[in-house]
């Protein structure tokens, strides 16, 4: 693991996206993403994604300068066309519609379809709490997770995250719907570590925490179960049914060809009525209970989402953003 | 167990209601909504509920004549005081308020603070679909989950509803962040079975299917862990901020004095930009993709939520709706 300066990482980035297509600024904005996402220790999204990302744009799924087209809007509710371009600029421009929709109205909706894997999904909820506003958005995603009760993966991880603006660090919820990914499964078994918790099934059908056994059987576990289940068969629905985009079950098994997904932007505004001194006081006194609370192990501390992320954005700001070696080796060949 | 006709329920119910100082009318609508939630099959929180909810009138939880009060409004969004009313008639009434703002600008949003606990949250989620609208709301509760990380209970089990309105049978999803309510944990040590999947901690801090264990150490399992424990969290930062209400964590822990709680309610109007024949459509593939798909127990098919909530309301409907003569008896006293 090496370390490089986050404006180095974002500039590499940036030209090899140049490269590729991208304008002078969308190169920049989607670089500085990548570089964020490392940034605030989301590993999985950010530089090491980087690959993953250029191989959809040079197989046609990503197109690169494609920007989303309002189709239909009525007050506060507005459809989008995400005209296949990149995911995440796709998904920045979205919640930013969203904002300003909620300025207007107090609360905004934007259902777009025809898009791409918006990378980190907590970014935009990071962005709308930046604004002093709540964000709420998720996104249909290939068919990787059975449902409850079968045994085919038709169903998505459909990614949900629920944000919340906080003066001390706003609180930031990003969670997908099953238990654990894939590549969280590959990294416990790589490290020959079993679970801390059911994560799937093995191949005879019985509940277990080897992380091998899940990814032979491709059974990993819904978040609670049936209830996960649910929550990601209603999420799909209504991405699709308000984008009149596609839906899971009609994308790609292949991840290089997950593409015209669909996903939901919703803002809101707690100040809609006017300034009110007492959001943070109630969003303290919540956080507050939490670290008051008795921790199950001593010396821990009851957390709130996202609440590590503020400090390690400041130490790999500091440090500069840890890379994998072979990464970064590809990108700078780019 | 005894069948007694729909309409036999309602009005002794109502009777029951008028007594406690109901207007006839809100009695009608309240007493219907206990025997629509028995008549669905949700019978935890119907007939059976009744005698908790008889209590916490008398104690002056709830106030029987208080109706719910515009506080502030700006466009889509609202902010209304539940003035301590009846859960499920201020509930009903803010969902239908959700509706008419959706109405006229797309989507719409209440928040609703100071009011009390909803009985069954689906029946507002059904209220949207039966209007061909995409419904959304949550409420906290008391503290009544230990969050991931901790061992106090301290965080709610925040029911979601999720609804998503459908030709043929909607799809509603209505979870609470408890894998097993202490109501099903009761049920299953009753029976003498263990729990399907591990549902808590025992008083070691193992993880059991034990119910009797989990009942004792107070300890139920969040929806996924720390998943679950993080959308509870935030579920009830949103509800408390947005409605300038109350938190959980300052609810009482005693069933009949949760009083005073936080909701939220949203609606969306799928055809908000004209009638859409496609939306049947893309809610219909994907039920198809789900019943087509192979079942993990042969002879069973994978079921979306609520799929069996219409067969079980024309099976109450004719047989008469099931009671238990205990309950019954007191109702019949009251």
């Amino acid at each position: 693991m090496q370390r490089i300066a986050f404006e180095d990482v974002q500039q590499q980035l940036a030209s090899a996206l140049r490269r590729l297509g991208f304008a002078a600024e969308r190169a920049e904005t989607c670089a500085r993403l990548f570089a964020e996402t490392t940034c605030d220790g989301v590993y999985t999204h950010g530089i090491n994604r980087f690959p993953r990302y250029v191989a959809t744009i040079r197989n046609g799924s990503v197109v690169v300068d494609a920007e989303p087209r309002r189709v239909a809007g009525f007050g506060a509710l507005e459809r989008w066309d995400g005209r296949r371009g990149p995911g995440n600029l796709n998904a920045l421009a979205m919640m930013a519609r969203a904002l300003t929709l909620s300025r207007a109205h107090g609360i905004g909706c934007v259902a777009l379809g025809n898009t791409n894997h918006w990378m980190r999904g907590g970014t935009y909820g990071w962005q709308a709490t930046e604004a002093g506003f709540v964000g709420i958005c998720w996104t249909n995603t290939m068919p990787n997770l059975p449902p409850w009760g079968g045994v085919e993966r038709i169903i998505g991880n459909n990614p949900l995250v629920i944000a919340v603006p906080r003066p001390a660090g706003p609180v930031v919820l990003d969670m997908a719907m099953s238990q654990f990914s894939y590549g969280a499964l590959e990294s416990y078994r790589q490290r020959g570590e079993m679970l801390p918790v059911d994560g799937g099934f093995d191949a005879e059908g019985n509940l277990t925490r080897d992380p091998a056994a899940i990814e032979k059987s491709w059974r990993p576990l819904p978040v609670g179960y049936w209830k996960g289940s649910g929550l990601s068969i209603v999420l799909d629905m209504i991405a699709a049914m308000m984008s009149l985009g596609r839906a899971t079950h009609q994308l790609s098994h292949d991840p290089v060809f997950e593409c015209g997904i669909s996903q939901m932007f919703l803002a809101m505004n707690p100040e809609a009525f006017g300034p009110e001194p007492k959001l943070a006081e109630i969003a303290d006194g919540i956080v507050a209970s939490l670290h008051h609370s008795e921790p199950a192990r001593e010396g821990k501390r009851v957390r709130y989402p996202g609440e590590e992320t503020l400090r390690i954005r400041a130490e790999n700001r500091k440090l500069g953003l840890p890379v994998e070696p072979a990464v970064w080796a590809e990108i700078l060949a780019m």
